[in-house]
This record gives structure tokens, sequence and C-alpha cells, in this order.
């Protein structure tokens, strides 16, 4: 089931960036929550482009209308479905690239998958624009985290040469976490956003783009959120991450860097802080045997360049046969990280959600 | 569905260290296919334990008893169960273990979350056990990939300072990573074989344990396979690798090392060689879009040291509600990334397969 | 995953009587599909209210808005989402039901599986009107069953007391298939749609209702469809329509009838017919063992009576929490059954094409 | 996923009738449950064969063993697998039935879905065998439900041309249907017993057999239990029962009889019986809207006679792909509805404590 993803509350997503609209259809969400759509208008502006000269100029609206699910001020219990329109087109700017496939885009094997039939432009149903609903989903699903105390938040850990220091794997504040969000490139070393920018830019000027590393953190979770074998917090949290597109890898705690550690060091040991159960250390990111150990989940996820740059390239042209060279037109951005953030975060606060909600009653 | 996996075929896992048996159920095979046991017993053994001096002398036979779905010599098309009893029990070895939470462990998280009810001898349900019956599966799975063409294999790319090359790219031959599967310690580069037995045994000795990355590669798959938004072949192999203990990241193609690349040199460009469409790089790891693009699929997933070490640890004790010193007594691997090897393997095959018989006849 | 149904192709439901709009997400569709647009909304001109003195005067245009999934005149084979806006509120109406329970209806379940926060509108998500997007899915459906040569109808086998006769179990064409979908009261004795006609305006006179039973039969489909254990023709299908509001009862063949026959009457004795396999009778219904058989599958389904009607009813009220009278105005269907012959359909032909599509490609 | 079912809790089914042993993988069962596996023993000892001469002579002892998911006493939350072995093989009766499809049987459809390669012998993975797990399953399940105030019990409605009386469907006392249990034909008139046993021998007698109806009953379910659009109570319920073989119709309340009736009758009046809101008839089964009301589920099902008679009878043989004739050696049932009750009621039990434990915690 392709685009539907879940278990007690399910996301159906829909849409292509040129087409009527993209949306989703929320189903399982609990009866009677309230929402504050101002609140998610806020977290899809974060995502939306045209917000500063490290995005593409096109300005979609990214207005949603809710179709069904909300009544008298309250979440039905029944599915929530909105609608967010497409506008600002320039589908003219795709047509030449029909048969010219864009190296790093899905124009080559989304060809293939479905026989030349799927919607080409601007990457249709395989565009960043999916990832609209995706926000849309989760800041609902933030605000009802927030109410059981469960905060998700992030930084950019890495643009290119550029690094910021990491999260305190042990924890860090609700409002340091909240506060990131404020930012249009949220870092930890507050002068490291500049040298971000500095260096997008550059890669800008050269027609090229860049990548980077986003670093992710939920507070307040409990102890024991996590259904074992196959559906481990690692594997929910990375299934949908892994759904956001240019997302290329997924670490939890130390990560790779557990290759080059002995087990005394990667084993976090327990103890009494008063009557919570704590670690000292969170090498394993919060996270034993796929559960919740109470401690700060924290993962880190690598977004690869944009793969829309002006530079010219080789290729296939699949109408000749033959390979060809192109040059993109049109509007890209040099650098989709900051844009990805508060993707992240919605995918998480999702999956989480979703992760909570489906632990038995009792345990 | 906690311990269901897969969409066209699917696997239920159950079992516990040191209950009766652990096995699965493989529903969805097609019918009429011809299962080489041989082959399906060798893929075992190289996960077995007590195969040399790097891993714990427990020796499972890890002996599998087909209940149903084989007849005649071939697939049903029903489920295929297979059981594989426990044996060699030393079930008093963990009798002390009951209150005392092993760091690294999910015995504090699995008694929360099964309210102190879950097997907690040997690691019960969480047990590295629990990936016999996935390696029954995809030795099983290896085999109609094999009729299609694919081939999946895998080396060790590092354990602790040790570092082996990295797998071309572009292409390893069938050949070698066949051969790959007869070594104790697969790596490419012969003489680092030794280096990392040295190094693990150092680690034993010092009473401690070493971690690693593993890098897989699967070569001979079509293009067209994967199912976005939600069902990309990222999102598929991860959501099946963080099942596997003690797995704690993945990455595909160039991975983390694309935050510091440029996007002129992360796509990789399409040319024709002759009919056929290839990249002339391989850093997206044979996926665009979610969906392979007829390119080998290269991923890596590092392993963390392992958790049951006998040095002297921290921890609580949850009956005494105090903290407590901890020496494990018992068996211990100094190292699993060895053992994981095949159980990596195993799970990309079974997740490939999937797929592949997911993908749409016609496309 | 209340909402969704189906394995290669799901269908996402959503939508309230009286919100913004109903609507579907379809998944899975194979691409390159034409799709005849007019006989998709000549299906849901079938189904809609308001185009006899039979049904409510409420007109409803029924009007669909593809919002993606179709492009260039095929699909594409990502998802298809249709929304139906809604018009003709008369939401008023309904003010003074919210706490009194209308029997029949789900406004007391309602109530209590969603804690109050339903739109009780005009039945809200439980209302009739979400058998449109069932429809829009059945006619897509029902055109892709076409090219694989099966063709699915039915027609009203009693209504009250006058009853048709019965299909000819083993096998009517394609021709009267195809005619009976033309006609408002669709039967097999021509004479019997006027006496239907009086019986239905007889109790719309008296302020009552009627139910009835539909016949519904699928021709052309091949044998080997079906999965079982769990999901048989007969699973899936009962599954799909007893999620129509209204229905209280299906079955097979001779269904009920079968608890009086002997097992040498039951059986249908298989035959070659030149090469093809068939049975000389067909009172399993086309379906052994949860498989198809090639012969046609033949089911009946039951309509209760409209729960709307205008007599007094006694109830309760939730806000007093006493006992009350109940007489509602507003535009009722004295029968439905007539314009649920075409959700029927749309059930069948939706639930069969995904059965078709799940089956394995070698079988 | 043909063979597994259900959502918080789901059944995984393998096994064929003459294998090495039929069995079920139950997940997600809560932890922490005693269970008297007396009961579950007593409850798979009214299905078994060879009770009485109403059932084939053939005694499987039914004997189950539990691999895994239960500990110390209790549940533990992971996968609970048992596995029944089978015995008592009179495979080489099976052999010459190879390429003759016994009429009424999955073996021409079996043959077709799986290309030749199913289990034949004794209908494979088709067997009535099958129900043991499924029984098995169920008794778990209605232990659950006895600890929540659900009781579920069943009676023979109707044998041939034996009719019992119906169940008072405003409730039955738990007492009487636990006391139902007890006997080999469960009547409510207790006369009716012999005069079907009567039935059931003179039908033996000719060489036939003979089917049936049975009517269920749940007493003691919360009212909000279910989940529309497509998982109704109706839609789970009957989904589950169709799985069971020879099962060709299902009706909820007054089923069929509805079509006869007018609105003003079928509407159930509620009514404030103290606190506690109850409906004064019960012609909806207890369910509106496909979620419970709190009154009594009822509904019946129709079992068709045993398929397998010792009657000469007409056939194909796809060997020689001649029509041939068929006489059936072997043990036959010559009716299945006695050994049927408790696989109903088992059903009913699993498919209703899911139901209930996938309802939102808060509604």
């Amino acid at each position: 089931m392709s685009n539907i993803m879940g278990q007690t509350i399910t996301i159906t997503l829909f849409g292509e960036s040129h087409g009527a609209s993209v949306g989703a259809v929320l189903d399982g969400l609990p009866a009677g929550e309230v929402i504050d759509w101002d609140q998610v208008r806020r977290e899809m502006e974060r995502r939306a482009p045209g917000r500063s000269a490290l995005s593409t100029a096109r300005a979609e609206a990214d207005a949603f209308e809710i179709q069904s699910g909300f009544f008298n001020g309250y979440t039905t219990g029944t599915p929530l479905c909105a609608i967010i329109k497409n506008s600002d087109h320039h589908s003219r700017d795709y047509d030449h690239l029909r048969h010219v496939m864009r190296p790093g885009h899905a124009d080559y094997t989304g060809k293939v998958r479905y026989g030349g039939f799927q919607d080409f432009r601007g990457g249709g149903h395989f565009s960043g624009r999916l990832t609209a609903p995706v926000v849309f989903a989760g800041a609902i699903a933030s605000q009802l985290l927030s109410q059981r105390g469960v905060t998700v938040g992030a930084h950019i850990l890495q643009i290119g040469s550029v690094q910021d220091q990491f999260f305190d794997p042990t924890g860090e504040t609700e409002q340091r976490l909240r506060q990131l969000k404020e930012e249009t490139l949220p870092v930890l070393e507050i002068e490291k956003a500049a040298a971000m920018e500095q260096y997008i830019l550059e890669a800008k000027g050269q027609l090229d783009s860049v990548g980077g590393v986003i670093e992710c953190m939920a507070i307040g979770l409990p102890a024991g959120v996590g259904n074992p074998f196959f559906d481990s917090v690692e594997s929910r949290l990375s299934h949908m991450m892994f759904s956001i597109p240019a997302v290329k890898g997924i670490e939890f705690g130390d990560g790779f860097a557990l290759a080059g550690m002995r087990g005394s060091q990667a084993n976090d040991s327990f103890y009494y802080d008063g009557p919570v159960v704590k670690t000292r250390t969170n090498h394993n990111g919060g996270i034993n045997g796929g559960i919740t150990n109470g401690m700060p989940v924290v993962f880190r996820t690598v977004i690869k360049p944009t793969a829309s740059i002006s530079r010219r390239q080789e290729t296939i042209d699949t109408d000749t046969g033959e390979n060809c060279i192109l040059e993109i037109q049109g509007r890209h951005d040099p650098c989709i990280v900051q844009r990805a953030v508060p993707v992240i975060e919605a995918a998480a606060a999702w999956t989480l959600l979703d992760l909570i909600l489906t632990t038995p009653q009792g345990r």
C-alpha cells in the first residue's frame, strides 16, 4: 500500500506537483481534539518555498482546505482530509524534459515504473511538494504529542563543510527545541547559520547545490513505546524518513560511530534519578531493542544535494534513444536542507504519535 | 502488526531464545518453486554460533523442521512454516538477571513494554536467535531471486578501527559476491580479515566487545522496482534492517558523505550502454525517487558492539529499586558483525523479492 | 484501518454528508488506463438521489473533481483522488436531532464511538452519501474489468412482498446485465417493476419505508481468483458489502437454501465443455474453497428498510437522559434498494478487480 | 495477506491436512494474561472428529504444543505459536484423487490457483482441519472476552428440514450460552436434537450429507465497538466467517427477513432502562451503522452439506482431460454443522476481541 502509512493513525497521500492539488487523508485520529490551525499554517510556512534567497522563488501559498473530519471545533474521529491546491504553475518549463532524464531525479525510474504514464511535470508525484501534506499531518500530530508531553525538534547539523555541534544526547529543553523552529537555518551554534548561508550561496553562484545532515530529537516520550520484532521505533521512523525525497541515510544515537566503539563505551548505564529510570549516556538514541527507554530519541538523516542544478549534465533522451546534454531551466533550491527540517520533524511526530497510540493500553 | 512483515510475501516471526522453538510462517511464496534445502542449511550455518573463537560457544544446531507449504519437492503456494527447536539451554544463567537490567539490552524496555511478563531468559523474543528464521526466509528468497538474475552479497567494511575497501559501487561480479559467503570474516582486502580477527580477540581479552559496518550489494535488479511515496526501496529495506538487533544506522549509496558533496558530484549521469541504461557513477546506490534504476543497490548498516560484555557495569535492580553493579556470566560474542552478515543479506533478499513480486505485472 | 480497503488497489474514503466534500483516494490502479469519465458519471447518476418519486428529493449533483492520478488521458499509476462537493444542505434540518437518537441509524452508536464529536448532520460519515465515492471507484474498476472480459450486473430480486425471478445461476449474457443498468427498478420479469413501485409508494403514503434483496452476478471471471485461508472471494466481497449502509445479510450461490439440501444436490458436477471446465449447476455461486471456478459469481444482499421514516417513533434524548418521541422532518427515501443496486455493483467490481490484480502472476 | 487476519491481534495460519502439522501464530495478545489450557482443550475437543456417529471416524488427537509466547503462567505479549501435529494419516486414500476433481471441494480451484503444486491430500490447506487452530485462537480469545464480560454462544438453528427455535434476540443468559457448549447437537428445543440426529443418519445411510444453519450470539459487548466505513462489526465478522470452509451465507439480526419488513417494524426503538440504553427489539442484531449498540450481537451462518459423499458423482479427470465418474472412498462426516459450531464461536470470539482491542482508548 504504497501511499498509505501507519497503523492506528494512517496517512493516505495523493497529488502531483502540477495537478489540481496535493493532499492527505488522515484516518484514526482521536475524536474530540482541538486543532490550532494557525499553528499548522506556521509549520507549513516553514516548509514553503520562496521564503529566502536560499530556496526556489516558486511561491506556493500552501493553503490547505479541510474537506472532512473536523466539526464544531473538534476532530470527529472520522477521516480528516485536506487538500492543498497547486498554483503558480510553469508547466511549460517541463515540457522539453519529457524525454530527457534529469540525473538524480526519479524521471527515469518513474518512467520505467509507470510505463511512461506518470505526470512528469515538476517531478509529479515524486515532487518535494508532496511533503506539504506530510507537514500538515505532522503539525496536527505535534499538537497531540504536545498534550502528551512530547516535543520534537531539529537543527541542521551539517551543510557541506560547515558543521554545527551535536544535540546534548541526554536531553535538550523543550524551549530550545521550540526556539529552533523560529530560525530559517536552525543551528545550535548561532554563528554557523551565516557560514552555512554563505556556503549555500557560493554553490548557487556556481549553478550547483549542496546537501546536509539534520539532527532530530524527541523529548518527553515514555518508556515502552515500540513493537518489535518488525515495528521497532527505528524501523518505523526510518521507513517514514526514507519516504521523504532526498533522504539517503539515517542513524540513531551514535549511529555509524558505534562501529569504532567498544561495548563498554556504547552501553548506556541505567540509574535511578529518584524514581525515574535514566541512562547516564545516550549512545543508543533512547531506544533499546526497538523500544523507547524514556531518554530522548535522537536520530540524524542525510539530505543529498538538490538534484536540480543549472549546470550542464550528461544524460539520456529516451525518445531518441541517445545520450544527450541537459541544461535545466527554471527555479531551483540550491539547498533544501532547511526546508527539509520541518518535514523531518513532521514525519517524526506523525510516526511517534502512531507508535504511542498503537502501544497496547495496559501494555 | 509487529511480528509480520511484507506485502506480497509475508513473514510472521515467533519464538524466544529459551522457549520451545523459534520459527517463521512464510506466506505468499509462489507455488511450484524447487528449494535447495542444503543451500538453506549452509546459509543458516553462516549465522549459527560456535563456529569460531570470535563467537559464542553456545552451539545451536539451528536445524529447521518444515511444517507445511512444501510438498512433493515444490512450494505449494500456501504458508510455509518452519520451526527451529531450541536446545543447549542454560536458562539458569539468566535467573539472577530477572531484575537486573543489562545495559544496551532490551531488558528494561521489554519489561516496561510487556509489564514484566516477557520471557527474559537470554533476551527472550529480543534475542539475536530470532534472526535464525530470518536467515531461513532469506535463504529461500535468495534462491528465487537467483532465478530472476538477482544476487545479494555483503562484506565487512569495518570492525573497530580496521577498515576494508568499499565495493565498486557500479558493480561487483556475481562470483565475487558468492565467494564472500565462504569466508568467516568476508572482506575485499584479504589481509584485513586477520587484522579484524586480532582486533576482536583483543577486545575479547579485555572482556569487551566491538561493532562494525556491513556493506551489502544487490546486483541484477531490474529498473522500476519500488512503490513511492511510502514504500520506496530505501523505506522497505531500512524497515527490515532496523528489525535486526544491534543495527543502529543505514545509508544508501554515498549516504552520509552526500552531505559534503555538490549536486554536480552527487547526480549520477545516465548513459546508454548499447540499449541498456546505466549511470556512470552510483552515488545514489541504484535508487532514484525510491525506485531502482537498474544499477546495483548498495547500502551499509552499522552494527553496534555486542551489548553482552563481562566487564562490571553500573545499572539498576528493578526489584530493590536501587542502582547496582552487574557482572554478566555466561557465553558472549565479542563481535557479532560476522554473524550479522548473512542476516543482513537474508533480510535484504526477502525484502527485495517482496518488492519485485509486488511491482505491478504490467507496471 | 477503518476507512481503507483493499490490497493491490486500495480505496481510502473520507467525508461527511454535510461537510465540504466526500471523496476517495484510489491507490495502486495500473498506469496507462484510459477512463471513460462519462461512463463514470452515468454510474454515479444511477445512485444519485432525486431521480424519481421513489427517492429523496435532495438533488445532489454528485459531480466529481479529479485531484490527481490522471494525466494526458491516462491513469498515472499514482493515487487518483476525486472529491465530490456537498451542496443542497439543509443542515438546520438536523439541529434538533443532535440529542435525539434516530432508531435504526448510527446516531447513538456513533455518539458512543466518537464521544459525541462526530458530525451528526445527515448521518455525517455514516450517511449513504459516502457510497458516492464507492460508486466512483467501482465505475473505474468496471472499465478495467471490462477489458479483462468481466461484467458485473445486478437486479432487484425482492422488494417487500414482490419477488423477481432469480438469475440463471449458470450464466446471464453480458447484454442482459448491461441492459439492467438502464432501468430505474432493474428486474428480470419486467412487470415486477410496476408492482415494486406500487409497493414502495404505498409504504411512502403510510410514512413508512421498505427493504429488499439485490442479486448480483459477475460473469467472465477466470478460475483461480481468491486467496484462502482468510482472503476468500466470499470473505473479501462480504467485507466490502457490509460496509454499505443498510446491508444486513449476504449469501453466495444457493446460500441459506443450502441448509435444506443434500450434498448430492449441492455439489456442482464438473464437466468439460470442449476444453473449458464448467459445472452443470451453480449452487456454490462460482466459488469453491474461496476461489473462483470460472462459473458466474452469484450473491445476494439484503437491504433493510430505510431507517428514516416520518412516523412517530419512540427513542431517547441523550441530553435530558429520558425517553422521548421522535418525528423526523425532511426528505427521505421510502426505499433505497434501487439506489443501492449501482453501489453493490460498484463495490463488487472494485473488490473483484483487487482480487484479480492480487492473484500472483504465475499463480 | 491471505493467511493473516486481524488488526490489533493477528492470527497467522499454516498447515495442510496431511503435512507435519497445522497451527497458528497469535500476535498482539495482551501480556500478563492467564490462560486455562484445559478450557482450550475442551473447546478443541468440541471440534475434533470421531466424537460420535455423526462425524468422521478419523480420530485426531488435536493436541497442541505451545512454541512461544507463554512463560511462567502468563502470556508474554510476544507471538504465541501453537502447532497441532497431524496423525492418523491415510494419505494413500487420496492418491487416486490427484487428477479427479471432487465436486463441491477446492480440488479444481486450488489446482488452478496454485498451478497443481498444492498439497491435494485430504484437501491440504483447504481442509476443515485448518479450523483446529482457529478454535485454539478463539478459545484463548473467549477467556479474554470473559474477563471483559462478553460471552459468545451458538446453537444449531436448522439441519435439513429440522428447525430449532430462534434465540431471544434481546438476550439469552450467559448460563444458557455456556450450557449449549456441553451438547453434541446444541439446540434450544431439546427434542430437536434427536430429530436432527435422525435426519443426519438417514442421509448417511443414503451415502449423502446434510447442511444447516448456526445461530450465534455475543452478549455483554459494550456499545461503541466497530470502525466504519470499512471495518464495521458486520464486515469484520463476515470476513472471518467466510474463511471457514462450507460457510455460504451470513445474516445479522433479522437478516434476509428484513426485505419483507417495513421501516417502522425494522427500526429498534431505544429506551432508557435506568441509566442503560437498550432497544425494545433487536432486528438489527445489536449493530447500527456498523457499531455495536450494547444489545446482543446476533448472526446466522449457513453451512452447506458436506461436500464429501460416497455416492457416485460426475466430474472431470484433469489428467485425461475427460469427464469421469467419481466414487470417494474413506471417512466422511455426513454433517459438519455440529463440529462447525465451536468454530463459528471461536471465529466470532477472536474477531470481537480484536475489534474491542482496536477501538481507541478514549474512543
